[in-house]
């Protein structure tokens, strides 16, 4: 059973992508939003987006006439799968959905009225514990029978939230990567108490809203992605850090021996070293957990690199030296 | 100083390799081999490779072709750094190179002889220790003093065959990915006595015959490369047989996510779930070692899949299936 009415709570930059990509899917999408400065910030991130959009659509005829044209093809990284399929493309009804969700897209401060009637609410707040129980709260008793209510949190276990929202069964996890539109993944993680009723629908709605839905049967920090990608660049900061070799050349083993675009040191200047030090520190202070990693060594060497201002591409260094 | 003079025991897969690449960057190189038998064995493989190399440079040649006429970058992936560099590319003097390799490459079976005045002594004899220790024995008092010599095992640290060697500080570890003329690249790792000379004279060895170095300064179990893929690659099954989610939304997550050409359970289907079995054993064995990884549900999966057959590309079907 299709959703129709979509509410997504917070216009930061993943609730502003979420609600703008359900409207351009064609879904009744509305974005709550706690105050008037809330739409004040989150607004221009809307107008953004829509050339955001637009521009991706004109790459997207380009990229695709010239395939087309050269009888080879499309150079890997144009195509935005959340935007359209390559045998399915038709750019004036493109360019004219992301107009309609400009259009229809609607920001509202009144949480009743917000979510009155809505299949699914997306809580897409801050990464603050206190501030989501306090929302949770007061959306509990507002909501219809019906809705499910997903988080979008990256680091907060959602079974720290169920007790809150008034509804164990129809409670659990979606979580994007940034660029949605681009990069259109959503890990679909239940908590213990998800039905699996409601784990089916969020992953028929991340199907609507263009998104490839990735199962996440069992809660677990860190989803597939970072599950995954957490250890991978511990192991290689623990090469560096006990002295076996340096950023370079781990990078290059990795990206010469797997083909993959980037190495982990490079990986890290994206993530920004800011974020790589906060995720290693509950590991500093758990000894043998990951028995074989120098956490200590590891937090040292961010934490001095991050005092010397090199916290990674947006700094303009990091591991490497950017721009200028 | 450059090397001049380079011999290689063993004439395996990766023996061979290392021989026809010394050979066709133009270096005195034998194949010390231990048998007429061994010779029966080997010689196929060489002459494969002069197939293999002229092939290499017909479609280099064609690509670089194609790419001017276009002008436009050249495919990814056509290029062999350990052919040529696509700056200075002649195909006339690489298809040169390739026959005089096939031609001025000898195999000995008199160690004596093979390594009398070498510079280097690639050991690449089979994964077994104590065949390992037995060549190190009769090979340490034939050589003359300036021979260094260097193991490629990728399994079995060099320290423990240091003091066989009779050369403690010219003793070190070559490791190269499989393909080397297109993987070109060579994990050069000291042991606790090389000396930093040795190390800079196979760093440099290491570009004589067209591989990148990369250094690894300390000895470490897995070298780089296998540093990170097998943790890695736990991380992955470990969500798998913990029933998070399954191989391909696993390998969706990772490719999706950092744009790698492949995911963790395609590439464990590469590398044969017999390697990853084996890899995995020890750790089944230790209590709290990388402590959030479940070793024995991973054992217990991948044998199943063993005794089914399963066992990867090789076999037709491994977490996914190939071919017919």
């Amino acid at each position: 059973m299709a959703f129709e009415k979509v509410v997504v709570a917070g216009g930061g930059v993943l609730g502003s992508q979420i609600a703008f990509q359900s409207a351009y899917c064609g879904l009744d999408t509305c974005i709550w939003l706690r105050s008037e400065g809330s739409i004040g910030r989150t607004q221009p991130k809307l107008d953004q987006l829509v050339k955001d959009y637009h521009a991706q659509i004109d790459a997207m005829e380009a990229a695709l006439a010239k395939s087309r044209a050269d009888g080879e093809p499309m150079a890997p990284g144009v195509w935005a799968m959340g935007i359209a399929d390559p045998d399915d493309f038709d750019p004036a009804r493109c360019h004219g959905a992301v107009d309609a969700a400009a259009e229809n897209l609607r920001l509202e401060l009144d949480l009743s009225a917000a979510v009155a009637d809505a299949d699914v609410v997306v809580e897409s707040m801050a990464e603050q514990e206190e501030a989501k129980i306090e929302f949770y709260k007061k959306l509990a008793p507002l909501m219809a029978e019906k809705t499910v209510v997903v988080t979008n949190s990256s680091s907060l276990l959602p079974s720290k939230f169920t007790r809150y929202t008034g509804r164990p069964d129809r409670y659990l996890a979606m979580h994007f990567a940034n660029h949605i539109w681009r990069n259109n993944i959503a890990e679909v993680m239940a908590q213990p108490k998800t039905s699996q009723e409601s784990f089916d629908a969020i992953m028929e709605f991340a199907g609507q809203i263009r998104m490839q839905p990735l199962p996440v049967r069992k809660e677990k920090a860190g989803y597939l992605l970072n599950s995954m990608l957490i250890p991978f660049l511990f192991s290689a900061m623990d090469l560096y850090v006990n002295g076996i070799s340096e950023p370079e050349s781990i990078d290059t083993a990795w990206v010469r021996g797997t083909g993959a675009p980037n190495g982990p040191f490079q990986i890290l200047d994206v993530v920004g070293l800011v974020t790589a030090y906060n995720i290693v520190q509950p590991y500093t202070k758990v000894p043998g957990f990951m028995a074989p990693y120098n956490f200590k060594g590891i937090s040292r060497m961010l934490k001095e690199k991050i005092d010397a201002g090199e916290t990674g591409v947006a700094a303009g260094k990091g591991f490497y030296t950017y721009g200028g």
